[in-house]
């Protein structure tokens, strides 16, 4: 006998858990598609090299890779944003740009499995590629917000910034050079907080002065109006620019679509990586800040530059999956209280009537019912343990009398309250009434 | 600059493939859930002793298995029937029998690619395990209907067998002991052909009687009527038995439903493994019988046993969704005919118009229409060119006027036939009744 046990770092998806999966990813798919985003697929294999880069010697641990039978070294596919860079480069000829996608897809990381972070895990990536404009970027951050908000959720902020005018303020206080490190320090605030953040930013920096004058810039949210804030900050940069032009674009924008009230600006999001050039953004919970980030991401300069001399500037978010699940249920929502695997079941009460359960079933389910047949020849109060353990809210019933006459009993489980005589379309709309 | 390429056996799915795929999967699905079916989903990565069982020290050639950082043997699953098992043996505390699963996701084998054939590849399973009875046969091969049905499917026939009926046989012309053999060749017959079939079977046999009268058997569908054929069966088998019974059962039921007319009795169906006891069936194509069967299973005794004692008897079938969708193809399936990216695109005709452009278009995504607004500062023609890329079917362009008013003219592209000052509901109205 073989022990059933799966991998460290790996989950099986029961159903309880699967059918709000599902439901979340449908629901998001569907919004993205109302933005006109079209899905793409990649495989999950590919060869190392592509995945990684050819430099360095070392390959990087937290990478599942292994050499195939054919001898190549290939890799499971760590992110969602390299495999699109290969992809753009590949199919440039037969897309149209601006290319606006999107790819809900699991990605595998070789790193010690902590609590909620897992080896093989969900991302939910979109992007606008192939130009750089304001509108990409609004089409990104409202696309965020009707996202969440077509899950349910309202009480959420999406902090934006603007890595080009942190840079023109570095220049203006003569820290550029160390740019890469100041960043990667700010990106550290919410975990080590500014006093902590203030000592690193003075041993890079070698002047208080300049700790002093970041740190007052990534804290120069001062109003609620973003506009303001931008005035602030353009004054610490050493005064307007494009990016401040780009980002007032972007507010006023916000503010037209009435969805400003979910952003606000917030200069000491950074977003670690070198990768990104404008806009940047983390989005988090009103309800539950402590959670993190649960969707993110920014304006790069030149998404495929591995694999192709085009140039491609783009846009893009990644939905942070299982984060946003955890979530959804701490905060209750309903989206989560659904997992039933039918609307309605028939009970067997007697064999005889086999053919017209069968048959009922099936007129149910032409009518878009959800509809469970109790296959096994057991006893009633196995058959309601059944239903129960799958949540399935309705039974339905038949006494001789109602087989002959078309007609049946639904029982709403939970109450055991009884509905007798119903046509099927009365079941139908009681249980369409109650969903 | 690094070439990007994708791996032997391996495709990306650009758009205007994977918008087809999700719409048939969700079709599927939607089927499922009609039937009380859920959804599960396991790990991509399992320890290669649980995929493959201990014995035999030379591991599969066809499975892409190796060890991971922590040396652990682990392998990308290659089905989707081993990890169920798995699943089941591990998970039987928490589900309620009769568990019915389905199970849409990728499976890897490193066998070499061929015309049709990938390394990466979807199945699509769905079983109901935990009991042996003939109404969950039929709720697997209803369920096998209607799924077909739903992607517009009619021209099909699902061809049923008994594997306990072809054993009954074998034991009553003394051929028993040779049943796995026998049944390989059988399954061979669509291939290789009966002359050569009858030659084979002479040799397992060592009788030229033995071979002639398992021929004269697996082509007793001497009848439309599927009971007579069950009759003919019967008597070649020796006399009606439970088996006999079963299939009778079934065919009454699929006759009850209304849908007998897409099944047939075929003995030479006999699914080439072991694995099954009962019911065996594949469904082809009438109009592409060619391709071969693209959904097929049937009933075994005990789907875990590698991993738990329980005793888990089922009945399951497995689409081949990549033959499916070339099938659909194929046959010019309307599914596959809509792969617009949105059904509506806003035009950019002037760059002081862009609030309203992004206010009407969160407008029309509030109504559930799919609208994309073009967002690059381009001439017309190069806007055209990328709704027709896109297979957008319709364009809205505003006047000044328009802006001014609320209207707009909806431009159908294809016949670029203009329906001026719509107000924004007609213009839903308008795309809803063409889609």
């Amino acid at each position: 006998m073989i022990q059933p046990k799966v991998l460290k770092g790996f989950r099986d998806s029961v159903p309880s858990q699967e059918i709000i999966k599902k439901q979340v990813i449908s629901t998001l798919e569907r919004d993205f598609s109302l933005h006109g985003f079209v899905p793409i697929d990649t495989p999950v294999l590919e060869y190392t090299e592509v995945l990684l880069g050819k430099g360095g010697g070392e390959t990087d641990k937290q990478i599942f890779h292994f050499a195939d039978n054919g001898g190549r070294d290939v890799a499971l596919r760590f992110d969602l944003t390299v495999p699109f860079a290969r992809f753009m480069a590949g199919h440039l000829n037969e897309l149209a740009l601006p290319f606006k996608r999107f790819h809900i897809a699991k990605v595998w990381r070789g790193e010690n499995p902590q609590k909620g972070r897992f080896r093989e895990f969900f991302q939910c990536d979109f992007d606008i590629v192939g130009i750089d404009s304001a509108y990409a970027d609004i089409e990104i951050l409202s696309m965020m917000h009707s996202a969440l908000s077509s899950l349910g959720l309202q009480r959420f902020t999406i902090r934006v910034a603007h890595r080009g005018l942190f840079n023109a303020f570095l220049s203006h206080i003569g820290c550029l050079a160390q740019s890469v490190e100041i960043l990667r320090i700010v990106d550290k605030l919410r975990k080590i907080g500014s006093a902590e953040v203030e000592s690193q930013l003075q041993e890079i920096t070698k002047s208080p002065q300049a700790a002093t004058a970041i740190l007052s810039y990534i804290d120069a949210e001062s109003s609620d109006d973003p506009l303001e804030t931008l005035s602030v900050l353009s004054a610490l940069a050493g005064g307007e620019q494009e990016h401040t032009q780009r980002m007032r674009t972007i507010f006023s924008m916000l503010g037209q679509l009435g969805i400003a009230g979910n952003f606000s600006i917030d200069p000491s999001i950074t977003r670690g990586l070198d990768y990104y050039t404008g806009v940047v953004y983390e989005t988090f919970l009103d309800d539950l800040p402590e959670i993190g980030s649960i969707c993110s991401g920014g304006r790069y300069n030149d998404l495929a530059s591995l694999y192709t001399k085009e140039h491609l500037p783009g846009v893009g978010s990644s939905i942070g999956l299982d984060r946003l699940l955890a979530a959804l249920e701490e905060l209750d929502s309903p989206l989560i209280q659904d997992v039933a695997s039918s609307d309605v079941i028939i009970l067997n009460q007697n064999e005889n009537h086999r053919y017209h359960y069968h048959r009922v079933a099936a007129q149910l389910r032409e009518s878009g019912v959800r509809c469970d047949v109790y296959i096994a020849d057991k006893k009633q109060v196995a058959q309601f343990k059944y239903a129960e353990q799958n949540r399935i809210p309705y039974a339905i019933l038949f006494s001789e009398e109602d087989v002959l006459r078309g007609t049946c009993t639904l029982r709403h489980l939970a109450t055991r309250n009884d509905m007798p005589d119903l046509t099927l379309s009365q079941v139908v709309e009681n249980i369409e009434r109650t969903r």
